[in-house]
């Protein structure tokens, strides 16, 4: 590795990347979140923004939150109109146990989702007072919710698809990483740009392992319109930290290619980022021919195909 | 077409269009979405953001889906409370089965809205459990649509009006290509910026036909407020990729102009983008004489008048 | 006028700033708006933006215009309630014809909001039909009704106040043009950017008043943090359009000074602008002697206070 | 201070920061709020924008504003419902004046949500007018509620820890001033940028006590992902306006240094900014020998741990 140290020595290495060159293990994560975790709040709650966590749930854990959060409320009041005394709800059942209770429990729906069919209804100071706590609490739930499907749905982001591997192909006469994206829903995105930096792990002066960031210099870092693919392109040359870097380099160095995307959403009017990282520790560097294409015409030659499973296919090296 | 193609050698075509050199058919259509189609995914629903659909939806598409979805929803829960048994639901009429049918669908209505009348109430588990789910579902539906109708109606638009045709008119002893532009609502635009480029295919080295891509320069690029009509000049002198071309150029050849505007409206401080584009190919690049004014001072001298049903009003060529 | 011309003539007029050379009346609004109409549409209502209407309608406009809307709404319900026979409503109190109209007119409001206490209820079909629609359609109204006031109270403002007047003071051995603005309410404004326009109407070559636009320098155009009053100063000099004009000049030429300050809001995290205008014509721009200072320590010298009511004060010419 | 004098007179201040030179007591405070008092509106509730102020309330102060508003909304309608004549409320309990009024309350409260359970019902034109009007008020009340919810918790926020203090250390050969900063919430900050700037109270040439604002450079002024801690470092060198002063002089002197931060927050897709300031008269800048380190790998050296109790942690000179 010493043609290595010596060349990345008279590169300039960057300190602003906010990463920490004595970091552990992976820098950023696939899904573009960084490796570290806080401590030593006095409150642990204090480590989340609530509405940050509502809004990064996945739909069905979103969903199944609500409807927890539902029925629990309701079994809560429940148990709060039992401790006033259920003579104070007119209409219960008390033929059973189980029918007094569930007449107690619906009482409390019906109250909270301000439904008050009235077959049911709070008579005296408690009950009433309670049930009118209850809607009101109902009401401003449905409020928060309101927020929380608004937040969730209108928040912008990127919606590309990365092609889970990044290839250091053969490209005008030397050699360059190549990576691709292509958005893949009905928004459009437009004025995108790439910004690509690296961390490699190499011995400083001590011996120590430590890590040194570089900006990789792309072909081309800005495209106005993000309809097709993108293939983001690093030339390999004596610029680069990788000239010369063998595949058995690449195997045995711990190389991480941070790509960071930012584009104009011409829906919501507003930018959208996007990032991911390459890890050739994960073996997530290919050494390959090139990327397939990925986009065709269509029959009538009236309209261009863009075929997203394909973002992966590559060719790799005949034997 | 050989002194075209020398001519256009020597302009510096660009490559960051993010436009395919060989895509088929139109690059962008009249309102501005690229031609583009994404297949592929294994979830044909993955390619739609159900928000981006939302939005996009004309108004009474959008109404006539949530009547839809609601009258859907009250039937389905109907049939719920027939499966579950209508001895469960108090005060149904059920003198014939339609009165009985209709009364049930009118409960779910009264639940999923949440008037709960109570002239029809359930009774016992099922029944009040399904009831007690209807109301919360409802109110999350409304939460829905609540934000749904946020998201349309703020979401920020240029409300802007193009010419719908391109003109080459005679201009400053050669010729300039312009089109117009004027806002048509009472929201209130400034600092205005156009790009503009052309795509022109000609046929490469090997006789395959490609499209070339270039930007045309225009004569004021941003204007600090748009309230009357604008009209985007572009100058057709030797640094022009349309220099010396004729009408009969225009016709055979392919030639397609991106114009992509974007502005400040200050009533959201929200940057709006627009695009639109002319196609030879569709005859929306015409040869003529001039563009007609199309606003005027009003009768006390105290406004001046813009009158948008003019702005494709323009002086042909006399013969 | 001869000396002016020619003045003139050797600066650099501009010619994007949006405005027409040959447009009647003032160009900009005191309150920032364009002095400008559209005409022209086939359909009188696209002129509007109705969510922009709705935005910029005062409160107390808006608030009567929902009174209004809710009262029409149950009024145009009570009558098709009617229409199908009020004998398909329960509990209706039909003593008199006012009393029974009333009671339709409640029971459709209570429809509308979703209440339902249930005296009145609809039986039968069609009645129970419309009271289905009704309630949907209550419901949507205040989904629309909270998007609109949350579009309300969000919406970025400057909460500028700007000096009524701008003085022409003496300044550094020869004139300045000033005004000011200082923030009147409780949020934070930061990065504020002033940009300087003026126009003057004159004669050109062929004799017909024209307006040309000048951009004003200013002496600081961009200040960190808005919290005390900010007073904008464009210097007389050789480079202003209005070196050696007197009084006199101004008073019987047309000059406008467009103000447009831009600055971010901290507690939004949102870009604000506001717009302001000076006219001569209007008398809006006043020799004086200077601007009165409008902030003073607080009693205990711990804070600073800034007066509001003093933005215009300002010592005139002894005579 | 004539040293001091001398060469804070040859160092550029600056006049642009919005501040006033002869302001009282602190400029900013540690909140990042400016210190400074309106005054002088004829109406002072427009002094407030009602907006910015329910956004800046503490969470409890809101929930009890929205509690307390719900009660005394229902006492004012319930004495309406007197003054209209409770007999004109079917199903109250009239055995005593208690129970009375408090069903009177239920009923308003019962309408104000929109629950109306039936029990107790309006009958005649007064009573019912009230709640068609009492029910449209509350749901109006909730669709307000439901924005300010929505615009509390999207609000954009930075979430940054400062560090208490700034220090002053051993640096490169010279010293340095520090102050560090960590995010403390699972929201990803990027693309971070610092700027400092300072104030420093002197004499000017009559004698009289002014403050003088000067930028400080700093060592890296912008990085790219803020997961970790960052420690914001201005050299005091030849073109510090700090240079050569002692800790005794930093004592007597009267030096506020403001930070302001400006990040992206990639969830929101919106720029955060926060700001704090660091007061010599309020002993927050300490002369030390550094900061402790504030990270450390976890056990398995797999991920960084963010320590953020330790953010004011400090070495101080041995005695």
């Amino acid at each position: 590795m010493a043609i290595l140290k010596s060349r990345l020595s008279h590169l300039e290495s960057r300190d602003d990347t906010g990463f920490s060159s004595n970091a552990s293990g992976r820098f950023i994560h696939k899904d573009g979140t960084p490796n570290v975790r806080r401590a030593g709040l006095s409150n642990p709650l204090q480590k989340y923004s609530w509405y940050h966590t509502m809004l990064d749930l996945p739909s069905w854990k979103f969903i199944l939150l609500l409807i927890t959060g539902y029925i629990i409320a309701n079994i809560f009041f429940a148990l709060l109109y039992y401790a006033i005394g259920i003579e104070h709800l007119t209409g219960i059942d008390e033929s059973t146990p189980f029918n007094e209770f569930t007449d107690v429990f619906f009482f409390s729906s019906q109250t909270f989702t301000t439904v008050g069919y009235g077959r049911i209804a709070p008579v005296g100071f408690l009950a009433s007072m309670l049930a009118t706590f209850e809607a009101f609490l109902g009401l401003l739930g449905f409020a928060i919710a309101t927020g929380l499907f608004y937040g969730r749905f209108s928040r912008p982001r990127a919606y590309l698809k990365f092609s889970k591997i990044a290839l250091i192909v053969p490209f005008e006469g030397s050699s360059a990483l190549m990576f691709r994206m292509a958005p893949f829903k009905n928004n459009l995105l437009t004025d995108a740009q790439v910004i690509l930096t690296c961390a490699i792990e190499d011995a400083d002066e001590k011996g120590e392992l430590k890590s040194k960031f570089f900006t990789l210099r792309t072909q081309i870092n800005k495209i106005n319109t993000l309809s097709l693919n993108w293939t983001v392109v690093h030339k390999i040359d004596e610029s680069s930290p990788f000239f010369e870097l063998t595949k058995e380099n690449f195997e045995t160095m711990d190389v991480e290619i941070f790509a960071h995307i930012r584009a104009f959403d011409e829906v919501f009017s507003n930018t959208v980022v996007q990032r991911t990282s390459y890890s050739s520790h994960h073996k997530e560097i290919i050494f390959a021919q090139k990327f397939n294409m990925m986009y065709a015409p269509s029959k009538g030659q009236k309209k261009t195909i863009l075929n997203l499973d394909l973002i992966d296919s590559y060719t790799p090296y005949s034997i």
